[in-house]
Order: structure tokens, then C-alpha cells, then sequence
């Protein structure tokens, strides 16, 4: 089978799918999004990126989005897709209606889907780590939302791309990292691993949450809280997680070398319990 | 004829037009618009859009855009509907591709328009003026980028509906303000108008733009600068101005009856002067 894709009731393949011009999605991005990953066959902490939505959908007041039909649809793309390892997207729109920013009553929920193989990363960026470069924080102040509203996010993937660094990190006037354009990031200082607290202007990543968990289980203490730019400089070690990457070191950041440049030994260590524990299918809190 | 609408090459109308699914408009909010007026069968100030919209297709670095075209296909869609009185939106998106945040060169651009006819607005606003709700100033930091990365937009201008506001006004936590969800702000206080400075957290309103030229030609001070929460409450008039509203007064903001509740002469002076000028079709700079 290989990709596929479901629009509004309709099987069909992602170049084929079509949505009405009067979907919200495309005048407002009015619309949520998840990703997740299947792995050898079998779908990895859909129930969290369901939990998410949920939220989402609640946060935005969209009517009429039934989580478990969704969660369905996402098993029955995956299914239907015969691939073993890959991403699976969904996209609830708030529906369609003539153009106005207010919303009416009653909208039925537009709902978009694909599924596309995993994009088998280079091994050279799990060994040797990956760069980063640092772009201002202009994205609105609900970044919690996985909302379609990503502009900011590709402008910043682009200026990354043009650097010749795999992401961008968002960093405040204030020196505050917040998180990459579509990964979060970790740092390692004195044995203790440190990532942004949840709040309005992060997304709670999945694999973040994963990683956060898996870290505790091993006994590594985890801070969760704000850092600045000058601490990621000067890290013992830092990582990306994602859920289409899992877990990638970072030993660049606009160029200068960071956590002398090597992979860390707790980046390697949690890297391997993680995807050990994706391997058994553990997601379970 | 009545309504109509462009997408992509093809006349249809606005309910039946259809758009690629993996169109990054409908992915990523990836798309700029505009949305110019008809009156008395004569577009208005539509050059001023058509500039505003080439700045954007910079800004966000959109190859394969060509504004002559899109100028020309807003005049012909105008044309086409048929519409005296009439709203032409038109929205460019960065084009098709598989979904990832950073772009592919050469994209072909997607366009959609649509022509309504443009909505009566009740005489008792401009007569009574309108309420407004403040709202917290949640959007991102590139305001100035007509994008339809909307979802603020959208919340706050839903949230003025529920408390039976015509408008929401976006207020920053230091109390400045910045406009509102799809209308620009302008106060007088002691015979000077007063409405937020260019930059990047605002968009440059194209009413906006015409109002204060025709306040500088009838001979009125106009001080741009950002102006707080407290000084629009304190205000001895308040006015909205927008593509498909003109000019409306503003008495009330979140309940509080503001500008003693009564339409100010120099709201009433501007807006005569404004109409005038719409009417004799008068928008050169």
C-alpha cells in the first residue's frame, strides 16, 4: 500500500486529498494537528498524542471532534498503509463556513490524515550530533496549542536549513530558550538533565514527556524549569527529542561548538533506554 | 452573478472551490491575504493592498509571486461578480509539497479568491458606536505580516462575540495596546488623533493609512505611537477603522461606557472626510 491519506470520509492518497478553500484550516489555520509514529508495526504513545488533542480541542472551544473516532481513524490509516515504521498526521480543521474570524454553531469538524514512511535519518547525526541555530522567539503566546499556525515555525526551519544546521531554536529578547521550531531541547549540567517547564509558550512534547520519565526511572535527577541561552552554550551536554527522531545530540549551536563537540555519556545512556523502552512499547505513565 | 471565486485557474464559487490538502496555506498557515473593497462598482485604495501584500511575499521569502497578476485577477473576479458593493479577498499560499516545515525551491504558488457582496453594517454603529472587549495581546511577533496564522485572531474575536462586543482589543501585559482582531484603533485626546506606530506587532491597516492622511489634510495633529489601556478608557473619542467598516466609534470597552458614551465631533468629522474621499475614489497617498 505504502501512503495514504483520509479527507473528510473519503480513502485517498496525500498528492490526491482535496479540502474545501472554505475549511478554517486554510483561512485561520483553525485547525489542531498530531503526528505519530508506528514502529515495526505498531503505533507508539497514540493514547498521549490523543490526550493532547484532546486538551487542544477543549483550549479552542472546537465543537463536535469525537477523540476516539480520531484515534480510530489514525489505527485504521496505519493499518490500511501496510507500513511498519511510519508517521501518521491528523489534522482537525474547526470546519468549513463562509469567511469570518468569529465562528457559527454547529460546524462539523474537517478532518485530514496521511500516512508516509519514517524518514530514516542519517546514523552519522545520532554519532556525531547535530547543529542548532538560534533564531528570536516571535511565535504567539499559546504555543501549548498544536495549532496549525506555524509560519514561525517553518521561517525559522528555513533559516536553519540556509545555516546548514538541522533546527532552529527559538530564544527570547531575555536570553530564554524556549524549544526548536519542531523538536524540544534538553541540556546536561552536572549530571542533571534540564528542560523547559510545561506552560503557554511550549509545547508539551511527547517524546519530551517520555524522555523526562525514562530519565527519572534511571535515576538521572530532572530539572524542569526555564534556561538561558548562555547555559545551553555552556552545557556538559544537550539533546533533541521528536517524535520522528527520537533522541539526536546537539554539539553546535550558530556555529561554536558546544559540550566540547562530542555526544555525552548521559545523552547516550538515555538515548538507548528510550528507544529500548519504545522497542518494548512501554508508554504507559 | 454575485458570488465567485478563483482557485487555482478555475472560476467556481465560493462553496465549491477546492484546494490540495498538502497545500502549505492549509498545513502551516503558510499563505498571505489581502482583502480589498468594491464601492459603487470601483475598487478602493487597491494598490495599497497590492503593496502591502508584495511587502509580505518578501518578508516571508515567497518565490513565483507576481502581483501584477494577482492585481489583475482581483479587478477580474470584481468584474466578474458583477457586485457594485462588494469585499474581494484574495489568498496566496507558498504552494503544494509533502508536509515538512522548511519549504522546497520552487514551489508554484497557490492562489484562491472569492468576491461577496460586502456585509451592510447597521447604521445605529456608526451613529450609537460600537463595545469592545480587551483581550490579552497573545499573537506572534510579525504582525506586520498579513499571514492567515489567525487562531488569536479568531479566539479574541470570538470571545468579543460572547460578551455581545463588536470588536476585541488586544492588550500586552505592560498595558499597551496594540489593535484590534481585525480592525486598527485609533483615541483623540485633546484634539489629537493618536494610533499605534508601524512596527512589527501591528499591521499597517490600509483604512488605517487613509484616515490618518485625511486627518493630516483637514488639518488635524496625529501623534503614532503605541497608547496604553488606560489612556484609551480615558480617551475623549474612540474609533475603529477597517476595510469593511470604515470608520466606527467606539463607546464602551469592556463594559465601561468610554468618551462619555456619545460619538465624538472629530470621529463624526474624520469620518465624513473619509467617505468623501472613498467616494470620489481619491486614494492616492
Amino acid at each position: 500500500m505504502g501512503e495514504i491519506a483520509y479527507v473528510n470520509g473519503t480513502w485517498t492518497t496525500p498528492e490526491k486529498a482535496m479540502i474545501p478553500a472554505e475549511d478554517r484550516g486554510f483561512l485561520f489555520g483553525d485547525a489542531l494537528y498530531e503526528v505519530a509514529a508506528g514502529f515495526d508495526g505498531r503505533l507508539w504513545a497514540l493514547e498521549r498524542h490523543m490526550k493532547r488533542l484532546e486538551r487542544g480541542v477543549r483550549e479552542v472551544e472546537m465543537e463536535g471532534v469525537d477523540v476516539g473516532h480520531i484515534r480510530g481513524l489514525i489505527e485504521e490509516a496505519f493499518r490500511r498503509s501496510k507500513l511498519r515504521d511510519a508517521l501518521v498526521y491528523v489534522q482537525i480543521s474547526r470546519g468549513v463556513a463562509p469567511r469570518r474570524h468569529d465562528w457559527p454553531k454547529g460546524l462539523v469538524p474537517g478532518i485530514f490524515a496521511f500516512v508516509r514512511p519514517l524518514p530514516v535519518l542519517d546514523a552519522r547525526l545520532s554519532r556525531e550530533g547535530v547543529s542548532l541555530v538560534t533564531t528570536p522567539e516571535i511565535r504567539w503566546g499559546r504555543c501549548d496549542i498544536k495549532s496549525t499556525n506555524l509560519l514561525a515555525n517553518c521561517l525559522a526551519k528555513h533559516k536553519a536549513g540556509q545555516a546548514g544546521a538541522f533546527e532552529a531554536v527559538f530564544v527570547r529578547d531575555d536570553g530564554i530558550v524556549t524549544e526548536c521550531s519542531s523538536n524540544s531541547l534538553f541540556l546536561v549540567k552536572k549530571g542533571r538533565l534540564i528542560t523547559r517547564e510545561e506552560g503557554p509558550h511550549v509545547l508539551p512534547g511527547i517524546t519530551q514527556g517520555l524522555v523526562v520519565e525514562t530519565a527519572e526511572r534511571v535515576g538521572v535527577a530532572v530539572d524542569r524549569r526555564s534556561f538561558t541561552l548562555n547555559e545551553l552554550l555552556a552545557a556538559d551536554e544537550s539533546f533533541l527529542t521528536g517524535t520522528s527522531l527520537d533522541l539526536l545530540p546537539v554539539t553546535r549551536v550558530d556555529g561554536r561548538v558546544i559540550a566540547e563537540g562530542a555526544v555525552g555519556e548521559l545523552t547516550k545512556r538515555l538515548r538507548e533506554a528510550y528507544i529500548d523502552r519504545r522497542k518494548r512499547g512501554d508508554d504507559a505513565p
